[in-house]
């Protein structure tokens, strides 16, 4: 890391302070967003809220730590001593990625039983995956780093075919208005996903030095305002249609002796 | 930046400090306002919310890199080896000004299909905007910051196209009562959009030293001021007249049966 220039340095800052803003941002949107959606969604809400909250608090210490690493002496980039703290992503990802399959399975409204099944399933599939990752990625040699990340692949797979397969029939049971949407939401995640694995095997095809530095840090964070807000703004769209055709608004021509706003 | 007297540092410093009370404060009036509009006018007060916001944190941040850039001693300003951060900014518009124009259109309340539509062609031409005015900021030539200042002026020509002549037959629509706002509030983002490029160019026709950065910073802070709170202020009272135009209040002398509230 110690070939980073000094504008490779301030991009990467850039980058990590646009996403603090960012996740902070979509956080207050959809916890005021919840009031907007019938109370059978508002859980998918909470969880969407919640993980951009937990990405904007590992944002807050992925600056700090890539604050304190450097420092920027007569225009060139010195590193201070204070290694630069890559385990706050995989901590973010344990706790984030099984919520992120949650609220796909939450903003579906599946029966009871079902809910609990597939979101068990999918939450735990996620976590292995990220488990699986983290060796790799402090892996001194290339062998170990592809050894970990041939076993990330395995649930991975394991979750796109969930995703595809297991959750097809759910799927066509989704009301007619939102059915397009729910299955985009799938490709959004899968999609999203694919940055991960093809960002972390950059070194490993030779892609060293600061512009390696800054095509993972940059495209890590990248893919979790993908993965985390447009996804969450997705899916909070979803939930104001379901509702809607749910619950349509009382014309105002009806008088309105309740109001339970 | 070196020529900077004590007196235009210490009023930049003071404009920095004055909008992050404005925009924290406009901030929490938004979302306290936010209940006293109709429920289809909530995204939009939010919105305006999110902006004041994401400008808060970012008016902290830069406030913060201001004061570590110089020290003052003995009654002059010294560089203090770490540059000031003009990256900020651009960081908050890439953020801000879609987000900007997105309220106008909500608080229109268009239909479903023209809120999608006109939002994404209006938030994507504002980011390409922004994003073509950073290379000419930071380039060390006057020729490259002409360049970036041309490209970025056809995106923001396009947006008062989409705004003048794009949004004429959907302004007619609007109720009588706020039609005039309506109109006026295109023409406060116009005005307060038009002090950016001029700003920009201050230092191409010659405006240089101390004086020159006193009227980016302070003129920046005024039109950010101007852009989000002042507009931003407009759209709440827009949202406030059509709610109370579409659902009168019920006359007090209506025995009011149950009141869940």
């Amino acid at each position: 890391m110690s070939q980073l220039t000094v504008g490779q340095y301030q991009f990467i800052y850039n980058a990590f302070s646009f996403s603090i803003a960012t996740m902070g941002a979509a956080t207050v949107f959809f916890f005021l967003g919840r009031g907007q959606v019938s109370k059978g969604y508002r859980t998918a809400i909470t969880v969407t809220g919640l993980v951009t909250l937990i990405a904007f608090y590992h944002y807050l210490r992925i600056f700090s730590s890539w604050e304190a690493a450097y420092s920027v002496v007569n225009g060139t980039i010195r590193a201070t001593g204070a290694a630069f703290n890559d385990a706050y992503r995989y901590v973010d990802w344990l706790l984030t990625v099984p919520l992120l399959l949650i609220e796909l399975i939450l903003v579906m409204k599946l029966s009871g039983a079902e809910t609990t099944a597939k979101g068990t399933r999918l939450g735990v599939l996620a976590a292995i995956m990220v488990a699986l990752g983290y060796p790799g990625e402090i892996a001194s040699s290339l062998g170990m780093r592809w050894i970990f990340w041939v076993l990330a692949m395995i649930p991975f797979l394991a979750i796109v075919i969930e995703l595809f397969v297991g959750l097809r029939a759910s799927i066509d049971k989704q009301p007619q208005e939102v059915r397009g949407m729910v299955s985009a939401a799938r490709w959004i995640t899968v999609l999203s996903w694919c940055f991960y694995p093809v960002v972390y095997i950059f070194p490993m095809i030779g892609f060293t030095g600061g512009a390696a530095t800054t095509a993972v840090q940059v495209g890590y964070t990248v893919a979790d305002i993908v993965a985390k807000v447009a996804f969450g703004v997705f899916i909070y769209v979803i939930a104001v249609k379901k509702s809607a055709a749910e619950m349509p608004e009382v014309p105002l021509t009806v008088p309105r002796l309740v109001d339970v706003s």
